[in-house]
């Protein structure tokens, strides 16, 4: 049993601690391919070269989840092996285009360490930063998750907690060199609506629904190399589910979004995010949105759009209840930016 | 609601009007690989760059289903959303091969309206066009099908229906440039059967079966950006069931003729279909294939065979009942021609 | 029916004769991609560029078992069709590295022949040769099957019965050119082990297992264009279950055995290998390995491991009862090289 890894408990990490994640990763467009046959992603900067090309990019890059689905997937043997709970996101930021052919690797700084009051368990901050090949930051935010002592004599480290900005300031965001959306071309895109057609507080219901199989959302973590056991085997919970990584709603959410949102094309920053309750085999996911904010940019007629994302499953209404907790039927609350023609 | 796309309804057409279809989309060998894990495809030319040379071409073409797949997957949210069925195809032509890193694009042409004599519906023709990114048209086709009507009293169209062609006649067809089956190796292609092996009336059962999984037929249909509600939400129908896109049958019983068929290299003309039942998850497919013309091209080596393929589910046999229906363990009744070594 | 392939029987084999399957396949970047879709593949050297191009390699090649599944599945029409078991694997060796773009066409020798003696029935040996588009072997093995006769009075021919290698020796391993393990990152590998930190006799339990979906096995079996109707005809068997094709068992636990073999980089030899029970959906398998001999190479920093990995399926434990035969959990008991950093 030596040889296999156990893991990181709370004990085992220390602020500033960096940890060079393993299993780089050549991506191409295989994973393009996959990644809308998983999910029925149709933004049109992802699918087409062309289109790509006439918004000033050299070609269509990889899908933005794609980079932090593997980004993430790479810190799960090192974060998330002895983790009770994903508490929360904050401070992502996409900050280079993935093309086909680009290496990615991970890497995580400790930022945050706070015992828990029952000795048993406490919360990890941690940075993690994507870079490719080049050793160029594509992606970088910050995750906290409980993680389990081993040792509960082990004694409690200082008490670090980072302070972390609620949202990602319009300006700290980074639009790809040349975009362009000035001659967008909005009947290939899918739909007329412009940055200036959303107003903050309008809520669209992107209709469409998907009922989810085993056997894609295993393939769909699998890809990404995240191999965290609860996903993929069936006798590890008592009652018998696997449960669905989280990024996984995530994409499918984001791509049943499409209708509503075609035009939000590109993310660039991730301003926090909530896995509200365990998604299963079987459930049938929706999707709406909520208009949290319009900005400027510097690109020529590139705009920002801030978004909640929610999916749900089933019939319920409405994202909390009563006591501000999360109601059955949600099982994300996303908080992005996304950029939009003006 | 308002951003959603609606769909077009019976009396949003207009006769000679030109529809853009969204989301161009760039084909790789992401995609060819795909299709050899969703299909039991083995046709050599496609899977093969060296025997594809061997027959004159620069490289192994993605297979022709790939392109009808994505160019029709492009006009469902325009012609399909508001349908209640989907009647007929004709005068369907393979103009050039697509090969990887093209990108795609589709446009239709309203070519016929036709209200029904209720009043609810209408039938409605499109001639839909595949364009790659040089705007060379890859595949040509006429789909009819029933759209309903959103305002019953609005007035009904002037009904014109077109004229269109049993069958592709055989000098109609496009052989791709340069494709030469002189020196065409049996050995390698799979069977020893040349066109003059086949007679007019030959019908081939092609023996294998596949029971269909609600996951392959989802990531099929979700890969052609197909995002028709009925295919993935099982909370669509009242009894829980997910209509199988009518494509994902279409390839597996073109793939399965392989068996008996191995030759039929190309397709290059639809000159009829019907999805004569609804196929479901855990379905068993298997097909037949009747032999129903033969010709000549100018192609050195190059002869076409125009096939009836017929794909069923269950024990059943026979196409057609006494009252002239499709039995009910028939799924489709496809007619085309293929290229085939002489 | 006489157009469709009916494969040989016993009788149909001489030793000496030369089959050169059909259906030759480029693979490429897709195929990568849905590999590590499939399976929970992470040894580094297959998923990235920059790790491959740092052990001296051009670029990562694909995946070694890519390369078997390929090379196998085009046997399956003519040795396998009408086979009622698969008895067993000897002399396999990995010849040269299978590159994104490569062609790979199967040839097999059949080298031994003996009718059983109830004269039903008799066992095919097959020396199988994968071959790139250059005609140059990139996988040689040898397998030997159980094949039913047609004509129970065809004449038994002379029984031949190769003498087989029971391991590869370390001499005869190939090490692909230009591979060097001095500058071997095993931060980013995944593990710190190398080979002299494995004694002969060790057993690793590889922790996780995989709950195992229809559809990923037949995408999987379909993907190396295996067509066996055993794997995906569900009305084939009395019991309705599809048998899991033994390959999707291998690439499995060798992907399971990364989590304390990470560094057991390139499979390089197959000595031998069992089917010992069937796997169906719905099977949890897990793996363990046991170290049965190292060796040196002449390649610098690289050292070859060699190994027994077991599958197995449900609670189970050890390998084979007191009567010699493999307990009812076992799956897979597969004898292999691996290459590894010294």
């Amino acid at each position: 049993m030596s040889k296999t890894n156990a893991g990181y408990f709370f004990e085992d990490y220390r602020v500033g601690q960096v940890i060079r994640h393993a299993v780089p990763r050549t991506v191409a467009e295989g994973e393009r391919a996959l990644y809308h046959m998983l999910y029925p992603a149709r933004h049109a900067l992802y699918s087409s070269d062309v289109f790509a090309a006439d918004c000033g990019l050299e070609s269509s890059p990889l899908d933005d989840l794609i980079a932090f689905h593997i980004v993430f997937g790479k810190t799960v043997p090192d974060v998330s092996l002895n983790a009770v709970a994903n508490l929360g996101y904050a401070e992502g930021r996409w900050l280079a285009p993935v093309w086909p052919g680009d290496t990615l690797r991970s890497e995580s700084e400790v930022i945050g360490l706070k015992q828990n009051s029952n000795g048993k368990s406490g919360v990890v901050y941690v940075r993690t930063t994507g870079l490719n090949q080049n050793d160029e930051p594509v992606l970088s935010y910050v995750r906290w998750v409980m993680v389990r002592k081993r040792d509960l004599d082990a004694p409690a480290p200082e008490m670090v907690v980072p302070e972390l900005a609620k949202t990602v300031a319009a300006g700290d965001l980074t639009v790809p060199g040349g975009l362009d959306f000035t001659d967008y071309d909005f009947d290939l895109a899918g739909e007329p609506h412009r940055l200036g057609d959303y107003r903050v507080g309008e809520v669209i219901d992107h209709v469409d629904g998907v009922t989810i199989e085993e056997a894609e959302h295993m393939m769909a973590t699998r890809l990404w190399q995240n191999t965290a056991k609860v996903h993929f085997d069936a006798t590890h919970r008592e009652d018998g589910k696997r449960l669905i990584y989280g990024g996984h709603v995530i994409s499918m959410a984001r791509a049943l979004s499409f209708n509503g949102l075609a035009n939000a094309q590109m993310i660039v920053a991730l301003n926090g995010g909530a896995h509200a309750n365990p998604c299963f085999a079987g459930d049938t996911v929706r999707a709406w949105s909520e208009v949290l904010d319009i900005a400027e940019t510097d690109a020529p007629g590139v705009g920002a759009i801030r978004l909640r994302l929610v999916a749900t499953k089933g019939a319920g209404e409405g994202l909390r209840g009563e006591d501000g907790k999360y109601l059955p039927h949600v099982l994300l609350d996303l908080d992005y930016w996304a950029l939009m023609p003006v």
